[in-house]
């Protein structure tokens, strides 16, 4: 499977460039996410700060995925998909997904189990939502996944990490 | 003008509840924004931490709102919005704008000024987002506001503040 050919959509005169909107990105806080999938797709992960929470009626998240990555077909052809939040004890997977390893050596890394959905819940993850896609909307290069919560698990007392300035921060209780 | 009716959305059985979901949401570390607006709908803003980054082509955000909230009609009338990146100087203004203080009294306990959209850009943000609405999408009780970035300005060297656990955290270069 190859990831989708895209066509460069249109873009108005007067928005921003792509530097520095990723400039000013780098300067909004995040969390950084490994966002797995499972099904007739495949199995498959990224990484991925474009996650957030939509509404809890009915609790609902979003993640933003880039057509054209390696992981694209499986998150496109899939209803299953867990958002695993990564800690300090996660930062190097977190980069191993976010580069070109192939799927099954970046999965060989960490422990994992099955969520009530079928995708792979990272085991120690600062908090994993386990996820039924619910809703897509493309919008430029990325698909918008909106999915409504099965499952939710937390690593209680662990750190956490936030990305801001192009690189992690320690977060304690 | 009221904020909208809304019909309470149809929820699946096997969803977790919206305690579980919201604990689970104060372990994603995050961002929290001012975000404003203005235009035919009148001026308003809240706080919000359900913003990410979409795509760098063409430059587009997305911030989650509220439908039932008291600057939703401002934000469901009007096309300019602007994010402002809250740091550790406005993190009660912070708090105000996500109260219930009347949008006029909010607005007055800090300096603004206007970006290309016509929404009020608030000064020293860590960063500013000047936009144009692209797209809705009615997700549930919440509308998912796309939108493109017309400008963006930054305090540099500023610290940053993520929201996690429940509290602010500050962010140093």
């Amino acid at each position: 499977m190859s990831a989708q050919t895209l066509t460069p959509p249109e873009i108005a005169a007067d928005l921003i460039d792509q530097a520095s909107f990723r400039d000013g990105m780098a300067r909004l806080a995040g969390a950084v996410n490994i966002v797995t999938t499972d099904g007739p797709g495949g199995r498959a992960g990224l990484t991925a700060s474009a996650v957030c929470s939509v509404t809890d009626t009915p609790p609902t998240l979003l993640v933003c995925v880039n057509r054209g990555s390696s992981a694209a077909p499986a998150f496109l052809a899939n209803d299953a998909i867990c958002i695993n939040t990564v800690g300090p004890a996660h930062q190097d997977l977190a980069m191993l997904f976010g580069g070109k390893t192939p799927m099954d050596d970046r999965f060989a890394q960490a422990a994992w189990t099955r969520g009530a959905s079928g995708a792979p819940v990272l085991d120690g993850a600062v908090v994993s939502f386990d996820c039924r896609v619910s809703l897509r909307q493309v919008v430029g290069t990325h698909e918008v996944i909106f999915a409504e919560v099965l499952g939710v698990q937390t690593a209680e007392d662990s750190p956490a990490s936030a990305y801001w300035g192009r690189k992690f921060h320690e977060l304690r209780v």
